[in-house]
């Protein structure tokens, strides 16, 4: 993306000069190839493009190849092979631990494992994307009661940061903490819709399922790590008494540079609204910098046991929430359970989505003297359930 | 399969007469193509190429296409887009939850739900494969002390029945009881290894990770549903008390004929078994067909908040283990967590694997009057982990 304009790559591949790659990588039906490849050819392309837009020689060979973002259609980066959800806010894992388990909302584990769970692939959809709200199993009243079933009543979002992976380790070897930034292609937006009544009836021993599975939404750009450079700042100081990351896990370089200068916003439009003109509400704000773990320790942690990560898997945050009440992203947090509700400019009324209901992420990295990046709106409209 | 010769289906594509499919759905570099077509001509295929195989016409014909077993590599059926993995025998549930869980094995969910997580699909191998020890973050000797880091110490093998998944349902949209048993295209053995202490950690509150995603095997042949039909069964008959299927779950036919009559058999070989030339020891012996929830109910239940399943997903049924000790269908309900160990013939004691030793899985259909079905051994010989 340049402002408004696409780049597209099919067509630069016709009409550029050697780029220093392999031609038949930009001419590939999606970034998988690119992706398979060494964070230097990703580099050199990167700057040949560069050099390209920005050459005196011929001002008008870069335009050719720029589509108005209007007139294109948003897909996924790839066919995402393995979808990975962390759970590195410990903003986030506190506040949802205390709902779901009162008496022991941080677990043991938490300060010393980036846990994480595998997430559903194929329900990975780009921007856009209509969600139709699922219907599942849904805890009895009572604590006897058997299960009703029909259409989630607490459909939620989670405002998550993407990581699209490169290259390929074999499986029984791991990625060490020092080479784990090699690994990060770039990052993205990611919306895990949420069926909080489905996701608490289902989700032990074995973790959520259904209540996730039904839609994922990604941002349609990804935003290199080369481009998010001008942004690193030092990951999250562990608060005293905290244990130290265990070594595998532990790198100087990676606690001094590890956190993303990025800020993530979540709006709200609901079809009220739109029909009264009212801007998007914003409900949060919170900062990627605030999470427990890097993505360094997340990349590293994953292949600890051998496990093999693919060019073009997908590795997300999970809820990024911040201290305060509106740094939380998603509505189970923010409204605390539904005990305290939005109140939207329209005078309606939010614990849950409702049919209608539009959320909007975005991500900004700004910083003075250097130029902003926006991650592109990662956008969804709730649909009815189909009964 | 056809005893022990292969059928090559690009041979078959060259020399065959029309076979009333696409012959490009058998020159397909794996069953992808296949898997997205429908239950007909998947049958359509099976019909054609038994009247080819005993063809009196031309005898050697199929000959032409045969190679012997010991010839072929084997290979994963296709890239599996999404794994799920279910927990579908109750007496497995009971046991584990009661080591796991003293005072609250069988959580309240289960009669309810048939219960699963998604699976890591990058780490799916084939038969034969080694598996490499995993290490990883391991529970400290005391509840308080923090964890450690090493290879596991208790690697354990899960015998499970994999389902391969043909046709696609849109997202949004659910596959009702009554139609589930179409998007079966076949089944196969797996081997879900698995780490105990790694998993014992990690496991709360999102489900297993890394004490899984390491490696899991499957066995190379995929039965189809229409071989299977000789061997189908009523499910099983739910205790007295328990609660009936929710509607969505309940189909009078999938009750009937929903059980798969098919027993599968633990083997362990360790090194010094080879080295004296001793037969592998058999660990157990359980029934497929004592399992709580039926596949069409895994499929029903999966897409019942509109997820999509596509062709080549693989679901998974959880360990399969029955009522008697002899039944558990993985080491850590055989040995009773290591409180009960396995006198091998050697005189060696088993609590979980060792390196060097050998798991295999074998899985046979078998009744009068009908042939018998072998399913192909699964197996794997552990690795010690590379440190």
């Amino acid at each position: 993306a340049i402002g408004d304009l696409v780049l597209d790559l099919h067509d630069l591949a016709d009409v550029a000069p050697p780029l220093g790659v392999d031609p038949s990588l930009l001419r590939a039906p999606d970034l998988a190839a690119l992706l398979g490849t060494a964070p230097g050819t990703w580099r050199t392309l990167r700057h040949a493009i560069f050099d390209l837009l920005v050459s005196p020689e011929d001002p008008g060979l870069g335009e050719q190849c720029l589509v108005p973002a209007g007139q294109a259609a948003m897909v996924l980066p790839c066919r995402i092979g393995d979808y990975t959800d962390f759970y590195a806010s410990i903003y986030h894992a506190t506040n949802v631990g205390s709902m779901f388990r009162p008496t022991n909302p941080l677990l043991p584990n938490y300060r010393y494992i980036p846990v994480g769970y595998h997430g559903r692939a194929s329900s990975l959809v780009g921007s856009g994307t209509p969600v139709v709200r699922p219907s599942g199993q849904l805890p009895g009243q009572a604590e006897e009661q058997p299960p009703t079933v029909g259409p989630t009543r607490s459909l939620d979002y989670e405002s998550e940061v993407g990581v699209l992976i490169g290259g390929e380790n074999a499986m029984g070897t791991s990625v060490p903490i020092g080479e784990a930034a090699d690994r990060i292609f770039g990052l993205c937006l990611v919306n895990d819709w949420s069926a909080r009544d489905i996701q608490k009836w289902e989700y032990q021993p074995l973790g959520p399922f259904l209540g996730k599975s039904f839609a994922t939404s990604l941002s349609p750009w990804i935003v290199t790590r080369d481009a998010l450079i001008p942004f690193r700042i030092p990951a999250m100081v562990r608060p005293a008494g905290d244990p130290l990351p265990l070594p595998y896990l532990a790198d100087p370089n990676d606690q001094a540079t590890g956190g993303i200068d990025l800020a993530l916003d979540v709006t709200l439009l609901t079809p009220a609204m739109q029909a009264r003109g009212e801007e998007p509400f914003h409900v949060s704000r919170a900062r990627f910098a605030d999470l427990y773990w890097t993505v360094a320790q997340m990349v590293t942690h994953h292949t600890s046991n051998g496990c093999n990560l693919r060019p073009g898997d997908l590795l997300a945050s999970g809820t990024v929430s911040g201290p305060e009440p509106t740094m939380r992203g998603c509505l189970l947090e923010r409204t605390w359970r539904g005990t305290e509700p939005l109140r939207l400019p329209t005078g309606e009324m939010r614990t849950f989505l409702e049919d209608g209901d539009v959320v909007e992420l975005r991500g900004t990295c700004q910083r003075e003297g250097s130029v902003t990046i926006g991650f592109g709106g990662c956008t969804g409209q709730v649909v009815g359930a189909i009964v």
